[in-house]
């Protein structure tokens, strides 16, 4: 996940200083990147609103989009925090329906979160007319929980609920993708009835049985 | 759909005057949209780019959303019939699958039409950051062809070969969803397999028969 340049420090107080600023920075980013977008974000920008050199940022980061993408990570940590659930882990209890319908209301309430919601809307913007920083958005941020879902679909597979010709890679996209679309496009409310109807849908198919 | 301004000439003329100046605007829109971001773009640049007086524009359009939402409606029905098929049209032989799979195999086809891509990735990616625009871009652009799936689910229904209990308003995002995921965010590769693929799993389910 987001590296820790404190970990690198030896003292106490430094480690307690060069963790605040790494909070600094990653604050000044989310909240640049809302107010001017990413384009117009800067590292002289975030390094300004933070109250830091820009070399304190260079030290630690390549880049603005390595910035934001770290920012990114911690903030869906404490958004999962806030939401009351670890993030990085999907419960399997052999109720597959339930499990998924656990894991997408909690997604459900990050996604309303609205300290998560303004950057990551302005990120996911970006990533749309940005292709190299979209597919770092979906490779660091998108695919590692998506892959969750990969696992929990596997062990599915192996428990005799999940068909064992389903790649579970697309099948995920059948609850995934109609949330993400609703979020990005507004193309419809976002409940957890919403996403309990999905999971009910995906599982057992549109045809009759 | 996109009104035709020259409708309300006379002359055969003006007619093909005033079908010439909104063709321009339509290309200057769109050529402006995908250079500058919509923020930057404005009615007079526009009117600049297409050769036309400010007055053209506000004579026919209330501002520059609208503009843009018309153009985009003229291009993709532009896209639909270089993909070889009219658009607003889902088939019923009969044989449900087959007929989704066509209806997305051209939509691929769209998605992929280089013509298409660049405005139209430069208007979604408004639309996330900009509710008001991104709700009026799903009501005019992307519900209408939805519907469209709606009808179809119904006729479905009546066939039985949808249950009756089936909400088909979210039965279509089980595989229109993961296509739009996939080109917002680059998230996978859009094939027809894939597609068809999307079909087969949300019609027949992933759980075993």
């Amino acid at each position: 996940m987001a590296h820790t340049p404190s970990a690198n420090q030896s003292a106490p107080d430094a480690t307690r200083r060069s963790e605040r600023s790494r909070r600094a920075i990653y604050d000044a980013a989310l909240a640049l990147v809302v107010e001017v977008g990413y384009p117009r974000t800067t590292i002289e920008g975030i390094a300004a609103r933070a109250g830091v050199g820009k070399q304190t940022i260079y030290r630690w980061w390549g880049s603005k989009a390595d910035v934001l993408l770290e920012a990114f990570l911690e903030l869906g940590e404490q958004a999962a925090r806030a939401a009351g659930h670890l993030s990085y882990a999907i419960p399997d209890t052999g109720d597959l329906a339930a499990d998924l319908k656990q894991v997408l209301r909690a997604t459900v309430d990050e996604l309303r979160d609205p300290a998560f919601e303004a950057p990551s809307r302005a990120l996911a913007a970006e990533g749309v007319v940005n292709e190299e920083l979209g597919r770092r958005f979906v490779a660091q941020l998108l695919e590692p929980p998506l892959q969750l879902y990969v696992d929990r679909l596997r062990a599915a597979q192996q428990a005799g609920d999940v068909r064992a010709d389903v790649d579970p890679r697309i099948a995920l996209e059948l609850f995934v993708s109609p949330l993400a679309q609703r979020w990005l496009q507004y193309t419809g409310p976002i409940t957890y009835e919403y996403t309990d109807t999905l999971v009910d849908y995906a599982l057992y198919g549109l045809a009759p049985r």
